[in-house]
């Protein structure tokens, strides 16, 4: 922290202290080995996490599963117990619903917490709707403890992973002032980050350049690197960048945001101390628009 | 370039001067009046970018392609024509056998055609392995100028996009020296970077020290993101870091790795020279962990 008195907290979803133990995905007795009486299950009501009474995530036994769930491994906790979450039958198929309960349930959390929490939502989501081969048709089913889904058709037998879409997010500066704008989903007077999908083909760099340009309709240099974060909805990685823009003229793109503006270092503040005279609000701390700005502001 | 000597090329499969034109995708109108007697084909041989009298990418019309056939929307050439390319029926449903030949052709390609070719490939190739809903099993078909593909059945119309697989690949230093590996698939003598996808519920950096935890056990610090490269095989997005470790002792995981070893500054200058007395084989210039050499050398 530099200055301007802000910090960031963490970044939200990551900071898991269970350990993936990769090997042991890999190796059907050690995996078999570890699934025993003395392994925690993670409790979940659909895709939201349970709270257990010392306001940490609540964990069960495998005895706690559904006889006809499918287990994901999630890995080994720091005292050795390997740690599962149980792909619910009724998820199967379906698309979950939005929940507004899970962000109230969420921010209760630990940092540790929600880390472990966002891994095993990501992955349970995923073999929920990844029931059948994208190439063949035929059924899937769970391997290496839930990192992998084989087709079952003899004749295709391909391989399907737990998919991570990486998306930039990023700050555009000129002159001093910081672009943000706003998704027709927002709350009201929400301004945060541009962001989109990285595509086939493209850098890190480029895929910002062009989503800028897209959106806002402005040409950026020097684009850096900030941060990155897991984000279990379904299963993203934000890649958080800053670029600089020579011009300053917008051109929205209406069919993305419903505005986008250039804030001032004065305004960027107040609405980061959430004061009664901010012009809009800023994104919350689990967001990584949030840390994109604390590292604006400590430059 | 500072000091060393060395500067690193463009980074391959970037550069690409097409524009994605992402508002035609999601117009039927503007794509359908797009696609017209002056629109490009790009020419594939299978996955296989067919070359020029000149020495470029061979383009023809869209009375080239096979009439079953579906066709990506690429986007627009600087000259306003809409380029496309062609999933070839034979493609379809099929893992593309590795093409020895396929690394020649690429390398007569210039960088700005490589990067078309390769966006190309990612996405044909990715049609061609998901014809089917992951979710419920049935047939999807290609929308938005090949940019999704949507489930055919009226109680499911799941949507699809092309998938990016976030990947970090890595040097590691200690005390001046630089950690490198090599596969069981790599020729011989030959090191690199050492590598991995990135998996849900983690940041890029958590990324970076689980991979290097898992493959040479060793613990590492700041770790640094330094550039990034779209690598059409099938369709990842390469994220070259670096980071430091406090210790050297190396534990290899050997179902990843033949070997992994710590390198000298003299040494790895020598392999990017190409040198007779050179220890190891460097990789090549298209390779990020080719930038990151240069990078580590140019400190």
């Amino acid at each position: 922290m530099t200055g301007s008195g802000f910090s960031a907290p963490a970044i939200a979803f990551s900071g898991s202290v269970i350990d993936r133990a990769d090997a042991v995905r890999g190796d059907p007795e050690k995996l078999a080995a570890l699934t025993n009486w003395r392994a925690r299950l993670l409790r979940l009501d659909g895709l939201v996490p349970v709270i257990a009474a010392d306001g940490g995530l609540e964990w069960g036994t495998l005895a706690d599963a559904d006889p006809a769930a499918e287990l994901v491994f999630l890995g080994l906790a720091p005292d050795g117990r390997a740690c599962f979450a149980a792909v619910d039958p009724a998820l199967v198929g379906s698309v979950a619903p939005p929940n507004p309960q899970l962000w109230q349930v969420m921010s209760l959390l630990a940092p540790a917490d929600l880390a472990v929490y966002g891994a095993a939502k990501a992955l349970v989501d995923w073999h929920a709707r990844h029931r059948f081969c994208a190439r063949c048709g035929h059924g899937t089913e769970l391997r290496k403890g839930g990192w992998q889904r084989t087709c079952t058709n003899p004749a295709c037998k391909a391989e399907h992973f737990p998919r991570v879409d990486p998306v930039t997010i990023m700050t555009v500066e000129h002159d001093g002032r910081l672009l943000l704008g706003r998704q027709p989903r927002f709350p009201p007077r929400s301004y945060s980050a541009l962001a989109g999908f990285v595509e086939p083909g493209e850098t890190v760099e480029e895929a910002v350049a062009r989503e800028i340009s897209e959106e806002a309709g402005l040409v950026v240099r020097d684009v850096r690197y900030i941060a990155s974060q897991p984000w279990p909805f379904p299963s993203s990685l934000m890649i958080a960048c800053h670029a600089v823009a020579d011009d300053d003229t917008i051109t929205i793109d209406k069919t993305e945001l419903d505005d986008a503006r250039w804030f001032t270092r004065d305004q960027v503040v107040a609405a980061m101390q959430r004061r009664d005279d901010a012009t809009f609000n800023a994104p919350p701390p689990f967001a990584i628009a949030h840390h994109l700005l604390v590292w604006w502001l400590n430059q």
